[in-house]
């Protein structure tokens, strides 16, 4: 048995920890036998000193092995794929993604989290829809994947029980933002929810957790690797998110642009990013497309109408109900016009999500409840040309005065320019 | 009220608290209302990021104001003196300076703490003394220094309680070696025991916490600019603990040498420090003595027996038996013998400590029980020349099989060499 302070003692001095001296911690402290105290310090010791490659993988497989496993290529006798985002502002990608490339023929299943952020996670946008049910069991999880060949579901207990309760640690501890946890924390619950093709999608810039690409890559070359050495296939998309994704910010104001987004009619950069994982999705596949092949069968697929016929089977069988009239409404919606002429140079992501956040469509703590209806779309993105008095964004608000206390925010979160900024793709890069 | 996981990323990205910060900080930990996990990433932050004299002082501050303190000069009317070291193998020092400054007519009152190191703390060792009670009421230890001149006692759980949580707390999250928080641990005991001076006696070298004299003088500063902000009198001795103090490493057999000394019949390299001590502490006492006047009455004191006078009233005013041969002996005493010639060039501190442990002298965890009369004597130090066969160690021992054990750990703690290394003194350097 290991001594949990000699361990935390030789990480603090920058030591290499044997794989048996971080499964014990991890394990142990998943059995309630070490104490979160000794955890909270390791955390932090990590925090200045890293996890070497060897240590990552040592602490997601003790992560993976504290609970179940699916294995969803023996249940299905097919390869089922996955997507997963760091998370930023308007981020609804999975909830296009989905249908798309179920569409195609390509079973997809995710388990996914809420968020505690400026708007809610996949789980909460999902919410919206009236009757959507998130708490499947497992097995059926299993049964939907194979036959309607699309699921997202909220994360079980039974899976990975020492990463939830490491992570409420984290949070409470300030030791969230370490490259290494971050990829052990998201990789095994991908390895353990049993997907063997996995898209990472990993945001960077001013709405994201990682700030810069540098930072971006090094964590999506981390979780790459441990993919890898768990026999699945990943590939990762560097995505920007120094403005928020799409027009729309809130949760069903979301729902509604995946939807759009699924018949082709979706904001362009948006619209960019869905395809461009959708592409990777299907090519990972086991249909046996090449790249080109794959897009010209993701294309087809929002095309013919088939990914909206997937979105209204999947939506259908989760309890949901597809039309898009039943998601809920703001009663105050008004718009915010420029205050000058010019050229967007920027929208901050941040200042929107928190504007969003203050309107009800986020939680602050764990307990709240988020508002569906409420958000805000941009009418107006980085490089459009605005018109003194235009209208740049509509804001979906429960009342006057949050509508007021959200104008004030967005109006702050733009900035005009003289000159149209260089155009610039939202995938800046693609790994694996 | 603060955010704690806020003002330990504050901490944590290297940026200054508030007072208030750290103030909440403690003092809610105190009264359960931060749990520990969050003091514990905390502590490790300050690890890595250390403390500012400012944010060292604030700490300081909130765990004195944990508990109650003493004011011994207004109890008194009289400046009393305290000594406090950070503790080596075979330190006695207190036990000896105490009696000997009672004599000079200085009060002397000291809290202590039980030893989890090689050996037992000066509260252990007193307790070799058949009878000698440490758990003494606040009223009692102020009716005692009043009375008697003199009084070592346990620390109370009234003072500095936050002290307590802490330092348990960094025992088993490898957060006890930080300079900050040994300084402010330290000081918040001496500081809330009530003495107007203090002489901090920091240990360095093998066999001590500071390994490095740098290391050493970064504390010492630290801590007596900790006591003059309080408006204490702090005198730091920087003594050398490469080799143990002394000849005698073990609880009862130091309570002789202490005596010894007492008498002025002591090993050189601890009567050089004994003395140090207590002139330090005389000169700082109300009696107006500059250091040559207080040497001159220390060595009175210790020359006309008054000093054992002292020694007999205080144990006896504690309950116990000052009678020497009421100590308890070891069943087992063998002598080490020199395996060649040669002069001593080391004799390492650090793994005859280790020998007294094992021998029974020390504690490696909190519920063990010490057995008083095992330890070991030196025989010769370095500088020393012995010849082959010529005995170098005195081991006493409860049996056989742990004397033959502690033979083969102190037979490696000795390096013979040909010349004899330089001499040099116990007190390397002397701040304030």
């Amino acid at each position: 048995m290991i001594r949990p302070a000699d361990v935390i003692e030789r990480k603090r001095n920058g030591e290499e920890l044997a794989d048996a001296d971080i499964r014990e911690l991890v394990l142990g402290y998943g059995r309630g036998e070490i104490p979160d105290y000794q955890l909270a310090a390791f955390c932090m010791a990590v925090w200045f000193r890293g996890l070497s490659a060897g240590e990552t993988l040592a602490m997601t497989d003790a992560i993976i092995e504290s609970g179940e496993t699916l294995d969803l290529a023996a249940a299905l006798g097919r390869k089922v794929v996955d997507k997963h985002s760091t998370g930023g502002v308007g981020d609804k990608t999975s909830i296009a993604v989905a249908p798309i490339v179920a569409a195609c023929g390509v079973p997809f299943g995710k388990m996914s989290g809420r968020g505690l952020g400026h708007t809610g996670g996949t789980l909460d946008k999902l919410e919206s829809i009236p009757g959507f049910r998130v708490e499947l069991t497992l097995d059926e999880f299993v049964a939907q994947v194979r036959d309607v060949g699309v699921a997202i579901i909220g994360q079980t207990a039974d899976l990975v029980p020492a990463d939830k309760q490491l992570y409420a640690l984290r949070d409470v501890t300030a030791t969230v933002d370490s490259i290494p946890l971050i990829a052990a924390s998201i990789m095994s619950k991908k390895i353990a929810a049993g997907a063997q093709a996995i898209v990472l999608d990993v945001k960077v810039g001013d709405g994201a957790f990682m700030r810069t690409l540098p930072e971006a890559r090094e964590l999506a070359e981390a979780m790459r690797e441990l993919g890898t050495r768990a026999g699945r296939e990943v590939v990762c998309l560097l995505t920007d998110m120094d403005q928020p994704l799409g027009r729309a910010v809130g949760n069903a104001l979301e729902i509604r642009e995946a939807l759009a987004t699924v018949r082709g009619e979706g904001p362009p950069d948006f619209a960019e990013l869905v395809l461009a994982a959708a592409t990777r999705l299907v090519a990972l596949s086991d249909l046996g497309l090449d790249e080109a092949g794959a897009r010209a069968r993701v294309d087809a697929a929002i095309a013919d109408g088939s990914a909206e016929e997937a979105y209204r089977r999947w939506i259908h069988a989760q309890g949901g109900d597809p039309s898009e009239d039943r998601l809920p409404t703001a009663p105050v919606v008004r718009a915010v016009e420029a205050d000058t002429d010019g050229v967007v140079a920027r929208v901050r992501a941040l200042a929107v999500g928190v504007a969003a956040l203050e309107l009800g469509a986020g939680r602050r703590s764990k307990g709240d409840e988020i508002d569906h209806s409420v958000g805000v779309v941009l009418l107006k993105k980085r490089g459009d040309r605005v018109g003194r008095g235009e209208p740049i964004v509509e804001i979906h608000a429960r009342d006057e005065a949050t509508a007021e206390e959200a104008d004030r925010r967005v109006r702050a979160a733009f900035e005009l320019g003289e000159d149209a900024p260089e155009a610039s793709s939202v995938v800046l890069d693609v790994i694996g």
